[in-house]
């Protein structure tokens, strides 16, 4: 399980995060997502998007970097710059996809060709990578090896093609999907349930904190900064959901229920990592 | 009125706000109303402006999304941009109209527009919204069933083609042209007045601290996120003026009465939230 | 002198700035110079710069406000953009002229016919405005009733066409020139005086903290602010300077005497006017 | 050794800092570095750039000023831009090259043309800096007087063409090459070893909160401070390095081991040198 970094830690141990997302409408989110990755201790973290996205963010964090991808049209990538070679193959330990993308011609197209191309990197796929998943005739063939799936009950259904039950329903069909999709599953809401469809933990403290516009993207960058550590995906999806949950609270009692933003959750992340690795 | 949000809100509970607004002249409007409406609590908030604001704001704070308007000239939309269905059919709650708009050719005509575009969305008409009302002819019509205005003294001079009394007929004056126009309004100024022409409040508080620029920007964002909440208009205005005021209490306390800016004003209204939600 | 904002004060009362500066190597330095106009309490601050400094500035702070100035070549104003009538049209209460204006073809013609326009505004001349003047023929002429020029030594010398003279010749010097000049003068340096010619006041707190790039142009602002308050030239500036040291005593106290930023500086202002007023 | 700055001192006593690097991929490591000079007390830090680079962050930090070089293709340096007279000639008394500079055509040959035009300034090589010289022939002849080097392991192998070894044998390494490469190394790692060839410094305080993408940009901008200030080499990369440790220590006993960013630690610096001020 997540454990604190060596005295000698450093880039590479730490890992390295690659984030490929965001569009012209959604140009925060990848930003939300790379912040709160380097926020868990990632070594280093590079925003892959949409040229003229890049170029709307590229000053907004020093500490991210970035990687501009050929466009189709302003904001929305081409389905050839999936090849992402380059910037995989320098060392990439975990691989976000999603959070921003948006839905356009050729967003499917990139996100499968994108799968693909991950030549095995542990990958995290969230939000609109999970829609442009669902449209995509037998896309459990794209998932790789280890990855962690984080969609919300409207979403999982989409990918499902069946509504998600309420109640203990709910594990069951987290439970029965993460073995069909060979995936780790954080089915989110409220209540989160994290599983392989072997082993389930149940995140049951709902936080009206988390319900912003962002939290989700925060929660997917957070498990990819775990994956890219070298946990397991059970493992990173669950230090992640825990982590994310424990800064909700924080948040809560110092700002109150309402008014926190997801970026305020991002950086509240490390004093929740620092209680809960100081509490196990 | 105002209440805690319910342990398992999410984005949809909270509400989703649109703020249209923004000019080559006062970009900076549109992000701090946007900003207030998500620090009071609002689930999702998106900016629509004309697509050279956007190109200068979209990196300027990742917890907001955009919409990116096409113009008539670098800056001022287009008319024809009012046409935003495929946003507002995007679950909005609630729409703010004006801050930082300027007065251009066609800004009148695409206020009118947006209004009749609406869709019955709870609407807040600030600003350049007010003024491009009042030069339209009866632009009383425009009015949607549920929407707040919130004229400074000027403001509504021109909305009523008369000048606003002081002392005690500045009441009257609201509360005769709150029926007259189908609204509630808030007039605003050292003493602002909420009123929907049955039922008025007072909020005789007067604070320096509140009277920068962006300012009232800040307090119309703040009524959008009320609206989207679900809370009726007067209800709305009367919550997003008091709290408003009370964070402009805590910043002279905190900082003094001068130096204060609009963006510590928006990121004080948590804070002034929670005490009002205690002491309810 | 200064006094508190009263109860009912708005915009208009704590008046309006307009910032007249930027090049392409100093955008910076008008964002220090209006942030710092606002900290001071000014109603509504707006930035006047060529045209690719404000795409560049505009996202950096959504309390200020911009006027693109047509440029001859990237980054330099047009000559011809000095005719800034629409602008100041506005109920601008204060001008301030120079920060990061640098020097290129036309830069001086600019700064002249910008101080023929004026109309009377107050008027702050700082930094390469100084330079500006000391290059133009006659430029005692262009100086308008109620105006500030805040040289360093070097910028003096350059105006005074010799030297400054060090220890008390320094005051004397200031003082003459006051009087030729026709303005009030803050001779800026590790002592700095302020003078009109007839009466003269001695800042003599040297503090290193004070001596990093931009702390000039934050002191421009807080000079602008103060006129736009409505202070005489002589009690604005000598608000301003007295402000300005004691928010780097603050910060020497808080952050050391290396390491504040000119951006610190500006933001404590605040705190620094706050105990000035309470203890007059 | 690091002094307390004199009372009276003012831009030129604390120095001007010239920053060069910066690319497409990485435009916020020369913004890291910047700023951690400012934090370091320079007087005016300067960041030389790809002009598109620059338009990216050119509103990022307002402390900062700009120096846009022509580029070959969007991103990338032309060679010929190496010619900086104009900003060197302007009293700069540190130059930094290196950060975010990353690899294209032309690179290897800029650097070596920027040290060539150095005249003697001195100068800091860090990063792509010095991965540029490792595959440049003869590149000891391009090192300044006044030079520090600061490769980790991994460019100072591609440096010396051999593999750096562990344990004693690193710091006997350090020495030789510091005196066969005619410059102060600063050989970055868990453990820091900083010689001149006859005087040897060791840091050994690992602390994983360092280990962080752009910490090793913010210990080239101090460095680069304190050489501006006056400090001989050796007592330059001395003082940064044992800051930029404490900076580190600090940061892990507030916000914990992991989180921590780079640009944290740059705003540590000035109160970890404050305890160094005050210990020595």
């Amino acid at each position: 399980m997540l454990k604190p970094l060596g005295a000698e830690a450093g880039k590479e141990q730490r890992g390295r995060v690659l984030v490929v997302g965001g569009s012209a409408r959604y140009p925060g989110a990848i930003v939300l997502a790379a912040r709160a990755a380097a926020r868990c201790g990632a070594g280093v973290v590079t925003v892959a998007s949409a040229r003229s996205v890049v170029d709307a963010i590229a000053g907004s964090d020093p500490n991210l970097t970035f990687f501009a991808l050929a466009e189709a049209q302003p904001g929305v990538v081409a389905t050839a710059s999936a090849q992402l070679t380059p910037v995989i193959a320098e060392k990439v330990k975990a691989l976000l996809v999603g959070p921003g993308l948006a839905h356009a011609p050729g967003t499917d197209e990139f996100v499968g060709a994108l799968l693909r191309n991950s030549r095995g990197t542990p990958t995290v796929v969230d939000a609109d990578g999970l829609n442009a998943l669902a449209r995509t005739e037998d896309w459990m063939k794209l998932v790789p090896p280890r990855c962690v799936l984080t969609p919300h009950d409207g979403e999982a259904a989409r990918m499902a093609g069946r509504v998600v039950p309420a109640g203990s329903g709910r594990i069951a069909f987290a439970e029965r999907h993460a073995r069909e999709w060979g995936a780790t599953v954080a089915l989110k809401g409220a209540v989160t349930i994290v599983t392989d469809g072997k082993k389930t933990f149940v995140h049951d403290l709902p936080n009206p904190t988390l319900g912003v516009g962002g939290s989700g993207d925060v929660l997917g960058g957070a498990v990819a900064a775990f994956l890219a550590r070298g946990l397991a995906p059970l493992a990173a999806a669950c230090a992640a959901v825990w982590i994310h949950g424990r800064a909700g609270a924080l948040l809560a009692s110092e700002i109150g229920e309402s008014g926190a933003l997801a970026s305020d959750i991002a950086d509240a992340l490390p004093r929740a990592m620092r209680e809960i690795l100081r509490a196990s």
